[in-house]
């Protein structure tokens, strides 16, 4: 019924499975193991369904019914989660775990702010359901008559409330009304078709998302701010090979976490692409590092305060 | 005075009864004996309107002004409720029940999310009205001269809040109000022309739905979550074929009910879409599932909240 | 200046007096004696002003200011009440009282649903104009140079509030207020031709209606939810030939009215289309109707609540 | 820069002075002698300014500074008050007086309800432009090169409200505005172009009208509702000719006024247009008018509620 | 970029200075000497930027850098204050000063009312684009190599809030905004060209102009309500010539001020254009004006309360 | 995709460096030393990228996963401040600091009122995109294949908080939206292309700007009000040269700073633009500046109140 965009234009860079470039961020993404896990178990599911069934002959004889209710779950799940908690980059990566694991190739399509559209009617609807398009066609060539899929593709959709806010909000524009339906359609055309597919939602706002957005996700896994040990890997990984003493990375630890009357921590990003920066362009060109400037530097500056979810 | 939509393009699914599978579903919808006999009678009537005739010649002479009302009634039915308590499912289902009690075949025709349209002027009210044509001219085929129809046809809108919305609000857009009122001729031509059909909206905001569609309801059915008797069945249905004991279930059976300052429990769909996967995937691959586990699952996971129809 | 809209768009079924379903219909409106006798005396002044002249001759010689300011009142007349008060019934058979009375042929015209358009721009004008330019049309041919007309015409706008909302609600969209004053000189038409035609209005939200409208109106008749008389006489209609019992017939009168807590009883439509049908589909299809089963329906049945003009 | 809308499609029916038909209308206005004063004097002088000077001379020699103020004023006047007060009766009548007064021939142009349009881009600046352009074509021709005019037209520009609303609200549409700001073109061009030309606009909601408007009124008329004497005029011509006793007609005037827990009494037309019509038709076809019923009736109508402005 | 549109268009009427209307005018201004020297002296030096460098050189040599940031400033003043506070009237005088005091010829372009538009979108922007557009091209051919300009031009925009609204304000409509860039970019083309030009804009509604435009003001002059002796002025020019005695005269100014719960006094246009034609009408034809009816009549009559910018 | 806009409709005056004009005013800059530091600094990287590592070499050996971090940071850094704070200042003139620093050319591009655009579907989401591909296309000439840029561009947008508003604003203008969008990928664009350009946006409302684009920034500068260390420079400049006696410009310090009361002292567009130019003008054309009398006029005049954030 659309014309099909091309994906150049709906993706904006097509990440191959296995790689060592996702696997070493993603080994580098501290703190999250229990999201690493169930995230590659729902995404190996897809892939491999058999496996299930194998594990069932092996723990449980007779539970169909119970295997039919867990294969059935739609092929979406919503990272949700402050800005710079990691969850983007928890879903560059797990595709590295999930091709490793299952021992394919999967490729991830994220896709592309410009799919948000300039603003002509129809146009939003219309990159929606080519990126959906695109994402069946590619899974289905994936597809094998013998049960365990030759490879598979994930869909990425970041900052996704952009796209998929609430239809209780009175006032949504029916632009964008319709865009989350043309969303709601492809999330149903690919649990139908079962293809070797997954779709992951990043989104800080996971209030402003449409209910039967939320509905059809298999899972909703939350991401906190870094805590003290996760913090503490981020910094020592590039403070470390600097020379600073372990002292001064403990107050830079305790700098970045909540602090009297801030209830809450530096996120991720904070750490990477404000404090680092700040603290090397302080030194450039002329001094080295120093631990105490460091850290004087990290108690002046403030994270980013959490979305206000209320304000909507 | 609509080009007609095809059908392929209105209807997400049609589903033919008498079906084993359907059957199945319905079976499995515990505690709603209520729901299913109201309205397995009134679709009953809608396709064979002389049995109640027969019904009042046996017990009740000379009722006709009684029985006058009664079939006057417009052919719609709202199943209202919250996300995931049943209603869908027995929508989508009990079909098979009339199908198999008045001996004809039914046709379900699921309105698809697509007839909402891409924000085109005018387009949600084309679709409707062509969905309300297609609806009317397979009942037309099936009415009979001799007064019983050789078959009938139920028209399925679900989540039909989205294009039934109450014209109360006075920032309702006028391609919506335009679609309610495609909606209600609708309703109106088929009660006048008192074919074998009916129309199922499924709707978790009740409020929201436009006083004249809810004034022409025959019956508005409201659906609880599901009380302790009700997920005992979910549950047991898939665990207990995995050998979980009898007490493993019955703590498991408490933990998705109303808890400790928590007013509602676990919706039907938390326990099979969200509590049994993340069961299942807490123990796939190398472990079999283990009671002590699952009750800890149960007991972290957040049931869905109702939808706040006073946030409107 | 408008091209005209064919009558069959216009008009959902137009209904001729006398007539004797109508007629029925009317004798089995109790409770609303003054409405009838003060709709049927304005509706025959329209079509009759002659008779006006000869009262006040016998009566009240002298009396031309008076007659006059009489005679000058605009053709329209307001029903304005809750859901199912009955006010959609009088205005759909009051027609067949005053045929009868001025001994002439009357033709109702009620204004489809369709006449609120869908939602293109100018659509709800043109068709409100249609509808006005018909109704006038058809009154013309219908005077009589003798001062009595040969017949009478009148146009029915049932849920008025929707295209006469008032135009007070700064939020309110042009279209609809094109509309609304394309009502408004629809009015001043006929008032100004002299023709033998009158519109009613029926709305359940008087408040809404536009004040240049209810200016306008004539009359404005209130209709309130049925006493215990107006409930006694619906019930026992249809009750009685089942064979309740007088005391059961009482405590279902009870039942439907206003009761602890609660403000307001049931309207007329709550008895009839879902109190009594839920009392035969309870008994379909192997029992009779019981009155102490009965009686417990009525007593789980909660009524419409009022339309809460306040929450706009 | 307008194509020119026809004449018959901008005025409603133009009425032309001095005419014995508004003579005796304006003659029945009670109450409004400071109106009918001070309104006639505006009217006359912009007809014949010459008579300024007349007075001048014969009074205040060496005034010129004070004539000038005065003869500069925009040539409009605003009516301002309830529904039902008499503004626009004054308006349609008083042209008379001022025929009648300067002896020469006056037009009065009342600005259709029509000119409100129909929803189309650009629509109401047209019509307005167009009302203006005749009006002062037409005053044009009528202006002598003596200094008194051979005649006059007043523009009248009733339910102003509707087009002149306050751009002082956020929400005010761009028709809407481009509308207001015809209006005032409109009467800067007539206040620049001195032909003898007025504007009377009739409002309900004084303080929805834009500042750009009031500021340009030479005069803002406030309109009361009727207090006893003028309650008293309006009954005892209608009502004396029946025969009703003083003391009946005593009490009536006493019902229609202010009364325990009510802050107003009757609107002019609450009397002439609801509670006469509902006295006549009480007693015909069969009885007469009797003085005890009509108390009884008047006493149980409620009269029309002021307009809330503050509900803006 | 944008077509041209003809300047009949654009202005309301040239005004040419000098001229002994303005003047004359320019005089009767009382209570304003200190917005009258100001502002001649920023447009002096608009048309004459060597007198600054003159008075430098003779008062303070070595100056440069405090002459460079007078002379950089953007050639807009924005007067500011109530209706009827005189700010209109400066700007349509002060040209006369300025032309007298550097003996040159100055133009008034007043931009028109219609330069608003009829609501097409893009028209507002094209409109303003024009008036700068020939603005500019007339100052340029008034430029002159020598330093000192052979005359000047002033744009006056009156009523200014209406086409410069606050961006702050999130409704404001697209066009609206477009508009306000247009002006902006009028007045940026203004100052980088270095003609002798200069734009005036009056408004009561200081707060809602946008912030871009109010930092690009020269100057931001206030004006207030006239005070007792401003009031006196007004009064005695008109009113002496009558033969009104002193006392009488007193009253009238005290009456026309602030007074027992009324915390503002008449605005001028309040005394020129209401009362003072009040008291003639009130005794023309045949009364001459007499000092305790005048003040009767001041006395009851309110002031135009302030514009309540609080309200948007 | 979208038609190249010319450079001339995109910018308003394109600035080179090194030049002696900015240097100038860039020295004037006082009290926002750091900023000047840090500024030039993350400038300096993006156009030799190699200096870091060179610093890195000599200082800390084995830092490269820190390197990695700083030169991933996208070339976006945001200016916050008030009104005349020389946050714009700062922007026009800092290029000249890193050219000379860096020893090669620089151009800035100052994004044009004008890309605004006239409110047309589309149109500003297609002037950023050519703004951005323009900037893209310069810089793409100056990359050379040796690591080290042989000049670098600077893209300017001043009062971005107009094109990148908040996506968190539920009434944002879908064509607003869609600029954002277009400035973000813009960012992106220059990011992943590595080439020698960099974005600095000025804006007065932080809190506006979308969150997409904030967490794009590099760095985030906030600008204060100037403290009496840098309103002493301003004014001294200026002043002194004239004579004025230093206890006159302590007094005029202190008059421009917080005062009893006021918590906001001048912003230096205050000073230079306001306050300067009023006491030139008062003394002008007859008299010399004296300190008295200067103090007099600083301390009647207010400074421009901060922008209120929280009125959105």
């Amino acid at each position: 019924m659309n014309a099909m965009t091309p994906p150049a234009e709906l993706f904006d860079r097509i990440i191959s499975y296995p790689d060592p470039e996702p696997q070493a961020r993603l080994a580098q993404l501290v703190g999250l193991d229990d999201h690493k896990t169930r995230l590659s178990k729902i995404l190996g599911l897809l892939v491999n369904p058999g496996g299930l069934a194998n594990w069932a002959r092996k723990h449980h004889a007779g539970a169909d019914a119970l295997l039919d209710t867990v294969l059935r779950r739609p092929p979406l799940v919503v990272l949700a989660g402050d800005v710079g908690s990691g969850k983007t980059e928890l879903a560059e990566t797990i595709g590295d775990a999930v091709a490793r694991q299952e021992d394919i190739d999967i490729n991830l399509f994220p896709l592309s702010l410009s799919s948000r559209g300039q603003g002509r009617v129809g146009e939003m609807t219309q990159l929606i359901s080519s990126a959906f398009d695109h994402t069946m066609s590619e899974a289905h060539k994936l597809k094998s008559p013998s049960g365990r899929s030759r490879g598979a593709v994930i869909l990425l959709v970041d900052e996704a409330d952009a796209l998929a806010q609430s239809r209780e909000a009175a006032q949504m524009h029916h632009e964008d009304r319709a865009g989350v339906n043309a969303f709601i359609r492809g999330i149903d055309r690919l649990a139908s078709a079962r293809v070797p597919a997954a779709v992951i939602m990043c989104t800080n706002r996971l209030n402003a998302l449409d209910p039967a957005v939320k509905r059809r996700a298999a899972e909703i896994m939350a991401f906190a701010r870094p805590d003290a040990e996760q913090r503490r890997f981020v910094l020592d990984l590039r403070l470390q090979p600097l020379g600073l003493a372990q002292t001064d990375l403990n107050a830079l630890v305790e700098a970045t976490g909540q602090r009297h009357g801030r209830e809450y921590g530096f996120t991720f990003s904070d750490i990477t692409q404000r404090l680092l920066p700040a603290i090397v362009l302080d030194a450039y060109p002329d001094q080295p590092v120093r631990g105490a400037r460091a850290i004087e530097i990290a108690r002046a500056m403030q994270p980013t305060p959490p979305f206000q979810e209320a304000s909507l």
